[in-house]
């Protein structure tokens, strides 16, 4: 018989870490035995929960230890991390540790090494010398370097629910149109200003809906009023943003009326034609030809934004990096020191943010259709607001609620 | 060989008429012939075709008649309509007439007589005595009633497609969540004062959304200020906006902040056994129960409503009408005098409206799900503009956009 | 200070009755100690556990006993339910117990009296004499009825999550498009003959896209070969069942190449016409009028069909109940020898049934909207299994999967 | 006065190609007059027609000309294109012309050449020595490139609805769920005969959902047996292929019963580290690690495929591309020997195919959300045929179909 020890803690109960636990064992066909269980009698007060479990094999065992640790359940007896080094560039050892997007650190050399910028779907690899751990990506793995393999000496601590306080609380469940619409802008709002106020960064990713419904001179104005530091597009939000600050329109529909404009199929030609002959979007910031809209405020105000390019794209835009995996690299770089994430109608952008952030980063997906909330959940980014609401009035009235907050 | 001359006229090009009637000849393998064409060379010119049809048999003949007369191509020679009697109630002879919801008027004794209330998919019976002619549902039809069969003196004009000036033009094509919102709010507001202007009136259907969104306070607004002066609803609207105005939740949601309250899953129930305890509605604002919301504007106001009963419905509340047919024709009686309607996230509602109306009645249909207002489009009421949008964005903003434009 | 002991028992970890109950005990403010925990260590071991729950006041206690009831947590001190007379017809006292739809008894005069029919959002009355406990409709409640309010003395028991053996169970998870659909189908047609071979019965709630989608032919072979046993319907589906016998179209679209056929828009008035000539669809078949489809099928096996009317029907035929109380009353009463029920493509027909239905019935819903499927369970029906599909290719695929299963 | 004569002939009528002309004029205030009319009487015959146009200046006049030529309207007195050069990179004069994805040729030096390959939104560049005129996008052009500039002296044949023969013809409507499915597959099977036995290759353009519904054998089949010819995807279908090929899962889920497998959130990494290891998909064929799936039959059968990367990527596989424009210029090259595509779940794959295809070649699109085969045609696929449907039974039903009709 295989047996070994794990503990719970924190808020085990209400966040359902306990629970899934217990199940997870029995789905497992593992025994268990609780050695001790404290269940905290006040909100403050956390429980924990010290439960043995037996299994009739080891690989039985090493299963339910390695799902049990995406809960939060930590082998008792701390072990250390079992390392083995890779044998070619891009490739891990078969029974490598895969991450979570939860705060996790390892046991190695006797010391917990908490792992910096922690993203999911991603492998662990120590710098045994300096004694450091790093999440990488697979393709990043270099031959010789050493990778977390098993779950033995990973500790992993997943969000836990907050009670009471936390103005994002009642809006974590399903997606829904069907919710009190002002009272959530009202949160959103709240959770900037929070955000502004500590000095953090909020970072917008967007589609090209933002411009289609007519919300191109609202986000401008909530970056140009500082709102909003980073933004992460593609192409598309870039040329019709251009596209409708040089003409008017986004892909042809004339943003005033919603009339469509004679040869305005071509707009968006002529947009990136204009860009590429002043050079790149600064360039044409610079050079006067780009007066307005959101990349030129992005220019003016030293927002940094980083436009990755897809099959999809027409021109692109010089300011597009079309290579996919230097642009994941970016967006991996620039979440770094972001806070909140708002995103905005679009699900390749969101769900590619969404693979490379943390957890802990505050993050809300405004999108006209459930099903496109629902994937990025799906994904797992679970952590993820869902907002289902029309773009083109969430935008002016998020403005408006942060100015009236404001005064 | 089988002939028949048809006449076109009005704005038959821009319009679809001519194509359409000549794409329905030759796909029933007819041949045609022009022995007219004149084109208006302006806008406001209307254009106008004479086509001999010729077929080789009688039914295809009458086949191709049939069905261009939807579009509006009307039979030249002007023959008297085809009169049958009703051989019991409910039932028609099987070559009946049915209708469109376009204006339609029958040649029946030298003269030209137009039909009053005309309703998509009914018959048409002639008082013969009294020259007068009628649309009637077909459970409405007596045995012995003279109804309309064939195509034959029956003429129909579809709505032309209005040039420019119309503010609905832009709108009138398919549903799309990425247009620019704000521009067709003020649409909306526009053509909602030019029919307050006229006199007219401006019936709203409304589901629970409108409740569950936030809005009852906003639609009770739009209510008081005569903007909305007829309601079509069910039981959930009503009960969820006493539900809000008693208990301040829908369907036990906190509408302030979008919690979810203690025991409010028993507060629709509640509201329902208050207005029962009160006797109805109206009784619950006589006696001070029930103070503001919705329906509480309906009372005070003396905007009539209709609400109809559903087989999910929980109660139903006493001023429900449970039976469908009856509903049904209190519906079709409330249409007479109204000019514009707007659908509110509620399929079974619209689709029950959109089918008993005129053609010519303004209408807009707002719904959260691109699905519902297709539906709309696909059930025959092909004149509805649909606006793909949030609901608790959308009514905040049209009342907004109203008091702008009223300054 | 105020105090109250409740056991939970059951498999009260992985059916998260635990955490509910000390989340909801925690976000009430309350302080809890647990007095026993006793956790089954194999899988078919129950787990139970005592817990003393402490608050500041009455109103709080009672509101958490009330909430946590729902979740399974019972008052250990038996104590009785507490009965007040109903002062007027249809409204019972304010503090009424309202209705899940999880198996639920009384103690009263001692006894645990369970009650039959158990359905969501109704309160409970007692024949005091008789010792016998019923579940009502709000609207059916006689002055003086004896209406159980609180929850003392109620005792709930929720479905259990079962773990492994249930084919069900994998699929007890949010609608998907991106499942195994062939796997899928196995399991519900698994469900259905082991139902059949119980004696149980199958109710089919189906909607018009059954018979849009081709699938009239499918569907009436079911219910001929016994597999299908009683149906829930509208004006539409019976309407459209009848124009495809009759006229091989569906609302005009012909059903073997998808055409649309000439006068085709009228063909479902024809159907209603003929119906009506010949009385009812009884009385069609009988006359040799009528001699395929689903509701051919439904006279001649004697399976019993209810026809419930709405607001949006043209005729409607003559079998349709178009008083929704009465026809919600015949679906109540059908529901309680039915064994499992599946839904397909009627959002209104499938949440009307999903309201009567106790959570022990079996049911599947299938439709292509995800929104419909999740519009069910948000109505508080959470045990009904959603499947989002395409209803042309269901029904013929279901039929294939009986047919391989009873080879 | 500015006036220009233009010619419509073909299926100017039915196609729609005369009203839209008529309309587009009147719209811009042109005046115009019918100097010829000739209407076919019959199905085979085309009509034609000769318009003159006024405006009162010469910007209307060309605006015109510019926006009818769409519609297959094409100047009478048939002057040369006007050509002008390029003067940097990636830029071309501010009157481009933007081309459709029609048939189109140019006049230049007294003949009319052909645009091989034409795409829609690109610009015609002339190799004035050779004569020949190309289809190029924006960013390919290079400095001293001789432009198409203005409307002049193009041609444009829009595909015109062929009658009664098409076996696509009825589908070309709407996206909607409510049609017979068995007779669209029946449908999309033919059409995949007819251009197999022609020698004409299909191409399938395909998301991870194929996968993920259980499809990946069924996919394989196809190109095993030759149905299917080329495959375009990314990251995710080969990487959720290979996982299901190497492990029974896809994203985890067990294909065979729809389960949640232990540590099944990585397998698609440990699927990509196994590509890795063995060098490249071809290489895991060759080595013998990859016996099964759509990859393998594709190296198995040299069906060529494009691997396009995406931001969202994990890994990504080592035979993805991962720049965009590369990527786009891959899929474009491959397109110009294909016949039919079939693109399934994928709205990022199918809109950048669609944009890269010429209207002539028969396309699907299959996807179980309306929205997305909306888009599709939104964003200028208008020829493309929409089957709302669920993928995991489209594939099975359209493998037998194809059986059956080979039988």
């Amino acid at each position: 018989m295989y047996s070994q020890r794990v503990k719970l803690s924190g808020h085990i109960i209400d966040s359902f870490t306990l629970p899934r636990t217990l199940d997870e064992i029995m789905d497992q066909g593992g025994d268990l035995e609780f050695e001790e269980m404290k269940v905290g009698k006040h909100k403050t007060d956390p429980s924990s929960a010290i439960i043995r479990i037996t299994t009739e094999d080891e690989i039985t065992l090493n299963r339910i230890l390695d799902n049990i640790q995406e809960y939060g359940a930590n082998i008792l007896d701390e072990e250390e991390v079992v390392l083995k080094e890779s044998q070619k560039d891009k490739t891990v050892p078969e029974n490598f540790y895969s991450t979570t997007n939860y705060d996790t650190s390892i046991k190695f050399d006797g010391e917990w090494i908490p792992i910096e910028n922690i993203e999911m779907d991603c492998v662990l690899t120590v710098d045994t010398e300096n004694k450091k751990a790093m999440c990488k990506p697979l393709n990043n793995i270099k031959k010789g370097e050493k990778i977390v393999v098993g779950g033995q000496g990973v500790k992993v601590r997943p969000l836990e629910r907050v009670r009471g306080k936390n103005i994002f609380e009642f809006m974590n469940s399903e997606a829904s149109s069907e919710k009190p619409t002002q009272s959530i802008i009202h949160k959103v709002a709240t959770q900037m200003l929070e955000t502004k106020a500590k000095g953090g960064k909020v970072l917008v990713v967007g589609g090209p809906a933002v411009i289609h419904t007519g919300c191109s001179e609202v986000l401008a104005s909530l970056i140009r009023e500082g709102y909003v530091n980073k933004l992460y597009a593609g192409n598309a939000l870039a040329t019709h943003d251009i596209e409708n600050a040089l003409l008017g329109t986004s892909l042809g529909v004339n943003m005033d009326d919603g009339s469509l404009v004679v040869s305005g199929h071509k707009h968006h030609l002529m947009a990136i034609n204009t860009i590429n002959k002043a050079g790149s979007i600064k360039d044409a910031v610079e050079q006067g030809v780009l007066t307005k809209g959101i990349m030129y405020e992005c220019v003016k105000n030293e927002v940094p934004y980083v436009l990755a390019g897809s099959i999809r794209d027409d021109g692109p835009l010089p300011d597009v990096i079309t290579d996919s995996q230097i642009a994941q690299q970016k967006m991996r770089e620039g979440l770094e020191d972001v806070d909140m994430v708002i995103m905005i109608a679009t699900l390749l952008h969101s769900v590619a943010t969404g693979n490379l952030m943390p957890a802990r980063i505050k993050s809300v997906c405004v999108d006209m259709s459930p099903a496109s909330v629902t994937k990025l959940s799906d994904r797992g980014s679970a952590q993820v607001i869902s907002i289902v609401t029309d773009i083109g009035s969430f935008l002016p009235m998020l403005r408006e609620e942060l100015a009236r907050l404001e005064e």
